[in-house]
């Protein structure tokens, strides 16, 4: 049997998933990430972690016809850019995989993976067109055309949480800009949108303000709204430029669910385009802490398909 | 001999350009447009006008191996939906042609035909994916990735003159939407700009406001500057979400050169995902006119490529 692996490296944790060849679910697991020595031991950790569960699964390093791998940053066709969180500098982690393993590996950005992980089995696998957006502490993301991820030419295709917003008051954001969606569309952004409404640190998180919200508390459904409309103007104007077939999101915002999404979808039908209004549907993310394993195996996946005549 | 055919149909003239197979360009003609009875006898005049030029060429009707049409408005893979212009509803321009001539006929957006015509032989001959924008009367473009202009799900991909816009002031577009791009980076706008400024209807045209600015004139200047800082703005979150190669600027606005390019590039280096910074040519498209009826010619040399093995 052949055997395609997907991995997510976060901070934190190295999540891994294994697939058939007629891509079902073998086998998940991770483990936890050993970012000292700027990250140089990242990949020897993965390297043993596959053999093992390689023998453990009764297959052979021969059954692994591919790797795909989503990290923090981003990546172009030969290294990892930059990972702040593991401490890489154009870090050549495909090579370094390859040549240990004698398989070919695809290293793309953790957001476009997750965007890939939610075309192939999540909440957009009707479709090969669409936007993807993380809503949590910043704002991520990942735009997919004929059913291929951009990357772009400096690899920073899908970065939606940087389009820029005019607003009146300015926020400087964590790339060095001012006044990125990311600074008002994250959970980050609500937060401080809530506490200068209120005059004070009224809240520390965004359940809170939902929570607040749903009580009637007028600050709360005013900084959700101000959120909401930042959020739909920056997603309409690209929406209105690529005219895709969904807008899907996740991140840790999009589990407050339809007190946040079905004003998002009504604020997106002011913005958008005549032709496209009423036909965009707006999904949450289906996939969760998954979506990243299964999109790095979906590339591979894709990629295999498309070297086949 | 084998030929392809371009034709990119206006309000006024239908243009048309005969190309060899090796891609050279053998004849260029154009009509006048017959929009009588709502534009029903163009497509035979386009016949009629095909089967002369192939005659004075010396060519038969088997040489020819497909055109491509560029039309003012939104196409999908049966139908022109609308060309207000035209006159036309839902029109199957594609199949009327195709059954009078029995070749393959493609139908596109003319700013999208445009945008090709720039990647094919124009300023962005050494580029793959580009973001291409038309400042006119309107404000109009096409988005190219890999070599393929985005049609959309809705046939509205490109509709960058409509991403929208945060402003102090309302302006209505032609769209029935509030504060597009258009309504602040067209011409149109720049000149409303500029006489809101001056309290008055100062000028009527984009050259005179390019040639106040020039002799010193503050208020000019500020009309530029303003117009400039919404395109750049709009331009940029749609630049930071595709990456592309390069950013193209054609419309009769783009005719002011380095006085509206300069200052172009530099409002949007303020705005530009730091990856991309310093790294995004802008050029002015270099086709003019002819760019609808090249581009249009290069889908159809483009499709019958892709259909090699």
């Amino acid at each position: 049997m052949e055997t395609i692996i997907g991995i997510d490296i976060g901070g934190t944790a190295i999540k891994m998933a294994m697939f058939s060849e007629n891509q079902q679910l073998l086998d998940k697991w991770s483990i936890p990430t050993n970012s000292r020595n700027n990250g140089t031991m990242i990949p020897e950790t993965i390297i043993t972690s596959i053999k093992k569960k390689l023998n453990e699964n009764g297959l052979s390093l021969s059954a692994l016809k591919g790797i795909g791998i989503g990290v923090p940053g981003p990546v172009n066709e030969t290294v990892v850019k930059r990972a702040v969180n593991l401490g890489w500098i154009d870090f050549p982690l495909k090579q370094i995989i390859e040549a240990a393993l004698n398989v070919p590996v695809l290293v793309m950005n953790d957001a476009n993976a997750a965007a890939l992980g939610e075309l192939w089995q999540g909440a957009a696998s009707d479709c090969q067109s669409i936007v993807f957006a993380t809503i949590g502490t910043g704002v991520g993301g990942g735009v997919i055309i004929d059913g291929k991820v951009l990357n772009g030419t400096n690899a920073s295709a899908g970065e939606i949480g940087h389009i820029p917003l005019q607003t009146r008051e300015v926020r400087v954001c964590g790339c060095g800009n001012q006044n990125c969606l990311e600074c008002y569309g994250s959970a980050t952004g609500m937060i401080k949108t809530m506490n200068l409404i209120a005059g004070f640190e009224r809240v520390s998180g965004t359940k809170e303000i939902f929570d607040l919200a749903a009580q009637g508390d007028r600050q709360a459904k005013e900084a959700i709204d101000t959120t909401i409309d930042y959020l739909a103007q920056a997603f309409a104007g690209l929406i209105n430029a690529v005219d895709p077939e969904e807008l899907v999101i996740g991140g840790g915002v999009s589990e407050a669910g339809p007190a946040f999404l079905t004003p998002l979808q009504n604020a997106l039908e002011t913005y958008l385009f005549p032709e496209i209004r009423g036909k965009l549907p707006v999904r949450k993310a289906m996939m969760g802490n998954d979506a990243g394993v299964y999109g790095a195996a979906y590339q591979v996946i894709y990629a295999r398909g498309s070297e086949e005549p």
